[in-house]
């Protein structure tokens, strides 16, 4: 319950303070990513060239970093403006999508490990693992694993990098140091729509852009993600699809609160 | 009353013409750009390769340069593009997004002013105030200033570059020389959409493909943006949000009519 | 009957098998794609940078080569991941976006088509003629053309590269040497949603990553896109416009089912 009630301070607190999101992200969903920023209560700006990114990032609230298409242009603007914003006190959220995938994505995601501190590292068990430093059989960018020792990846991850770990899927796993929650919001509809992980970690970002709980921001944006998920696929009617859906999903982001958050939120422990 | 029925007649004008409107502008709004362009009536084209850029503007009916994300591969794309438009005498609409936030930006913005001539440039009051001159303190992408000076503003940016600036916010104004016009079209709904500015700049871009009165198509552009906002967020049920909004919005885009127009636009001088 | 029960097993079998879709596509449709390969059942990466790309293809079930917003970087990515594709017997198809419109495009078409051995190509009838070595008057990236010589067209093609060739317009036209079918499903307004071309090239290379026969695979994704288009349509009430359309559209393709394809689908032959 105190998380809980956490978690909804932080959402009031986004949408007093509209903290601005930086995002060196994909072209894939960068629109939804935006998108759901806004509709949180925060200001995304999306900026990658080598030139702007360190003097974009000094604005923001918070940095998330997306590797799901990274390239060599990019990559060097992902470490400078990661440098930048630990610098400046600026958490960084990092997104590993498909790492482990290919040598690329692996040694993107190594360096910056290496170069940046991160406040939060949000990805799928396969991705999670693959940052641990574990064997896992890697199909694309979407996780083939489901373990029953997420909680001790999460934690052991989170350990070595000193920061919070969230591994989102059927039950998520948040961890920081010794502290986790697990959290049992969503629906497996949510994986027929592109980028709702990308989204989830937009999300963590804006609730960490205006709260120094970083712990706490990656539990909210989690759940808040999850939460709207369930509310989305319950408002369906039968002859509804996947385009519905998503629509509907952006529009219980939008009307989310801290009553929702409160009485729909699941969290084990 | 004369300008109302000029702006309808440049969206018939659009829908027989269906203009090709080229183009180069950031990856967070394009698609949405694109289905604007689309449901006007025109023919939207991206394209960004300096290999190709001066051969593909050369069948526009109008160039976008929208500098949302740009990088030093497309700003010399921009440049190129935009002289041959120049050179051809198609229009140019140029929209800074995020000028001011960093250097690149605006020196980025300042060397497309300086070589070529736009024929509309549409940003927010910060992004105007940058390109004046102006000192303004500027928070990532979107707005910080809420002026009443901008009729001033927008009449001297307008006569120094010798084209039609419009500036959009909660009562738009759009001059051109000393011609100036003021609609109180919008809700502020459209703000909690990522790109409602980068759309308005490719309406007028369509608009202005199909005219030759730029005046004229700027405002339309706006207008358009303005109207179909406000009847978008009429038509939301108390269970929609922003994700049934966007929908609405394209919709009432693509039923946009003369009719709509004269009932509905509201202009102020 | 024998070719729509064989398009519906090869939907049975997109649902059954989830290939990983690899694209290598522009940034403008680039999401609709993603979500459209997740609604049929694949499941989509995109991956572009020179250094990942050939170790990205090698765990897909087909590569999706689009070249709607090319430029000198990735066209590189394009030909290494088709040729690591060709050596590994994993289709690859081939969306030549405003192949005419400009140089670039055609010469990167031409290069493609000499170092890549495609499995399908999906282009407008414009797009079809430039690869054909016919004159067209080509006007940005949508066809100007329309032709009742399409038949020979596609057969002529498909001989020359060895591949299937669908040629989508008003009536659909796909050939494979001598077999050829024709498919009237669809409705005009699928043109005023951008890249709804890009989509069912999509389409069709996820319906080719769960099947050997390449042939099927193309007429199973035009048609899909076609009966999706018409059940949207159909789906509308008077107030709805192009935003509710693209919804539906979404909704319809995750709905498809074998049951549709056989009794909604329309083949002449």
């Amino acid at each position: 319950m105190e998380l809980l009630k956490a978690i909804a301070e932080n959402l009031t607190s986004v949408k007093e303070k509209s903290p601005l999101i930086h995002h060196i992200t994909n072209y894939v969903t960068v629109n939804d990513c935006a998108n759901m920023v806004l509709a949180l209560g925060g200001s995304p700006v999306m900026a990658d060239d080598i030139e702007e990114v360190q003097q974009m990032v000094s604005f923001a609230g918070a940095l998330v970093i997306n590797i799901g298409t990274l390239n060599q242009r990019t990559i060097e603007s992902m470490i400078a403006a990661g440098k930048k914003a630990n610098e400046l006190g600026i958490p960084v959220i990092l997104d590993p999508v498909g790492v482990g995938a290919t040598d690329l994505r692996t040694k993107t995601a190594d360096r910056l490990l290496k170069e940046v501190k991160m406040s939060v590292i949000r990805g799928n068990m396969s991705e999670i693992k693959i940052l641990s430093g574990l064997n896992v059989e890697i199909k694309g960018v979407d996780s083939a694993a489901d373990d029953t020792d997420g909680r001790e990846i999460a934690v052991g991850l989170s350990k070595r990098l000193n920061c919070a770990v969230a591994i989102t899927g059927a039950v998520d796993i948040i961890a920081e140091g010794d502290k986790v929650c697990l959290i049992s919001n969503g629906d497996k509809i949510l994986s027929k729509v592109t980028g709702t992980g990308c989204m989830s970690t937009s999300l963590i970002g804006t609730y960490a852009g205006a709260s120094k709980d970083y712990f706490t921001a990656a539990v909210a944006g989690v759940m808040t993600m999850g939460l709207a998920g369930e509310l989305a696929f319950k408002s369906l009617e039968s002859e509804d699809g996947i385009g519905t859906f998503k629509v509907r999903l952006f529009d219980e982001i939008y009307k989310m609160n801290e009553e929702k958050l409160i009485s729909g939120g699941k969290l084990l422990f």
